[in-house]
């Protein structure tokens, strides 16, 4: 059930999946530092050539990372055609804040101190996804908004409160973006909030509903434990037959 | 548990049914296309025309469908009793739009490619139903609103917006529809909202509860198959204990 | 698992009850005719002592019906401890629209037409119940609003739009109520929201996991009739058993 | 499952614990009345002094409690590090509220006359829960934006009904917090409210689940009772067996 791919021997495509695994991880960790500082700061002079500079530096990671990987594919046309995705959040700037997506990497790293509990696991990626979709998209709204005509979130306290009053359901409406940008990214966050609301409830649900059925001993589900202790007594009631047959058996000659 | 009928001998009706079924998607297609250009393009002179003409050659293969499948079918009186939701949506001007409720026949097809899997198309039907709705509802609200004295959503691009704020249950209010029609498509709007939203908690729910029951051996349920073990089992034995009375039994002569 | 009591001699308080049940249901209707007349039609004159007389007709009955149960039931004291609830619908006005909760009698036979499956009975009383409570919280809130200084919404259609934005939990805020009985409405309306999108959720989850579970034949759960075979089996099995014996111990006199 | 613990030999902690939990429940019950009074009243003169000494004779409680544990405790080092959230609501004054927790206590009291059942305890903690939550957060956000400048929120009654608005997501934004402190406190209660929802709506699905389960007998799960009537029909042919080996066994001698 688990899909941890367990390959006998590594590929070099493989070999090279999991050794640029975190320098990923910390490309995409530089790309969060540099475009939080650019978006908060408004650095300007050399501070905005440095954030630059190191915004510059994790895109060029995930380009050497795709072209490794186009190199050491065996069918070159085949992985191209299966990874466009890969393409896109490399090629197209709008869709850069996707390398986040690396940061995974992390919180499977925090899951293995929760333990393999899929509840448990669902609970990590779904507080962890919660809490840096807010922070991006606050982030977002703010550099989009800021300059527009008529604009109401001017700041990144107001970006955070209407991030959280959006991905919440709540939406009082006191702050809304008025950008066309502005408004796509909205629509994100409002598609994460009702994910975060139907990820509460299911992981709620399933403990629930398990809980009900621990309770109640009477009511306990037949696990295969039970039935390997009814084979176990058939077995033994077989192979009692078997020497009460040998013992009348042989005396008969009938099938010795 | 499928619920495709499989006729033996097919009637004519059935047959009708089968081959209008791709006729009448187009149908739905074409009525959409002309629909979103007489909403968005506000066409005028030739141009109006031609979308008039294509709306109402859509509406009449849902008028010709209707009539044949009236005629075909064997007990009239009877399919016209039970068939007078699809008399309404040919009938009544008001209904037009539930004509795209055809475009199902789209999602099917795409179903074929996701599998049969239930919680792969309760997700192709929720994803594909929100998306269509949000677009309907944005075209038909724009359409009531435009005109309307005091009217806040005058674009597309506001009625898209709404749309998206409405479905999600968010709500900003920072637009609202005034006229009696766009309050009404709104209300079927967070109707479609909060279905979405179950949709969406129900199928993690389901999700993570299998994933759950999967996850630890020891806890998995019992399903036939072990039963069907069992059974092996014990015809194996009851094989052993006639052999054993067959061995036995003849010697004795008493129910010989 | 059915709560409906099957006493096996009525007692007189029963047999009221049970007769009582139409009429009381009747009563509800009655009340919320007047009331929506009161309302909707503010009517003068002879007309308003008319519903007036409508309206306290329908209270009577309710009255009548306590006063009779009250004599009726064998232990008087602790029949009436247990029954504040409707001594309370009674003799408080400001609970007087509880007394619509006799329509559930309505919804009952309508479930009849459904079938008892859970499901069916759920979805039933959550449109019902839903609807209810959208028609009688904007009638209550128009009521209450109409004469307030300041108020949002003075006409039926502007309550019945704003009550459909509370129930989804959109919550524009186009339209909000400013008194505090109305603010008290609308508290009840919120928590009818959440119960609602809470009973779809539930129910779309049950329908799914219930249709995972039936899709794969693998994987299908054992049954009290799966047991059922295998004890049938074993019985067998003890049958040849015994027949064997019974062939073998007369002849060896050993225990016969 | 129940994590009631049992303790053989009662520590010198484990009993201080056992006996401070009530006088702790009193201490955060006259902390929220305090706090209530502090609020509300606005009290001056020896009526602030008199509210100001409950106040800290009840965070007195808290520090003993805490003080008295730390002592009593075989490793303290690795106590202390493992209570740190204990420590920070003592000493932190803006975590202050979080010693209502203590109230857990009360909830606990109300269970026992609800039963054991998992559903009624889900049900009581939800429901105590969001009152406490709805108060305390009305009282805090009344507290920092009273003073304000622009605030919205500047009576009791308005901050209860904009609390309600939140919980239940409707957020109709007709009065919002302004204040930093205010939007914290906001942002604690929609997390609160999509904790509402979804624990409404798990306790539901299970409980339909579990009803639709029960509904069909021919559908009904398999439990461990039924495997043990196998058992017994499996032992009971193994003595049948047993008996016939042994009135035939005897006369062979072949295993004595």
């Amino acid at each position: 059930m688990m899909t941890t791919p367990v390959p006998v021997v590594e590929t070099k495509l493989q070999a090279w999946e999991r050794r640029a695994e975190w320098p990923l991880a910390l490309a995409a960790v530089l790309f969060l530092a540099a475009y939080s500082v650019e978006v908060l700061a408004t650095p300007a002079g050399a501070a905005a050539v440095a954030v630059r500079i190191v915004s510059i530096a994790s895109w060029l990671m995930f380009v050497v990372d795709y072209a490794v990987r186009l190199c050491l594919a065996d069918q070159r046309w085949r992985w191209f055609s299966r990874h466009l995705f890969d393409l896109a959040i490399v090629a197209l700037p709008v869709l850069r804040h996707l390398r986040l997506l690396r940061l995974v990497t992390l919180i499977t790293v925090l899951n293995r101190a929760v333990g393999h509990a899929i509840r448990g696991r669902v609970v990590m990626y779904t507080v962890g996804g919660a809490v840096l979709l807010v922070y991006v998209a606050s982030l977002a709204v703010l550099q989009n908004e800021r300059g527009y005509p008529g604009a109401q979130i001017t700041h990144f306290g107001e970006a955070l409160w209407w991030a959280m009053t959006t991905i919440t359901t709540v939406g009082y409406g006191d702050l809304t973006p008025v950008s066309p940008t502005g408004r796509v990214i909205a629509v994100l966050l409002m598609i994460g909030g009702i994910s975060l609301l139907g990820s509460i409830t299911a992981t709620l649900a399933s403990w629930i509903v398990q809980r009900v059925a621990d309770e109640d001993t009477a009511a306990r589900v037949v696990t295969t434990e039970h039935i390997d202790v009814l084979v176990t007594e058939i077995q033994e009631l077989r192979a009692e037959v078997r020497r009460l047959g040998g013992s009348s058996r042989p005396r008969d000659g009938l099938d010795g």
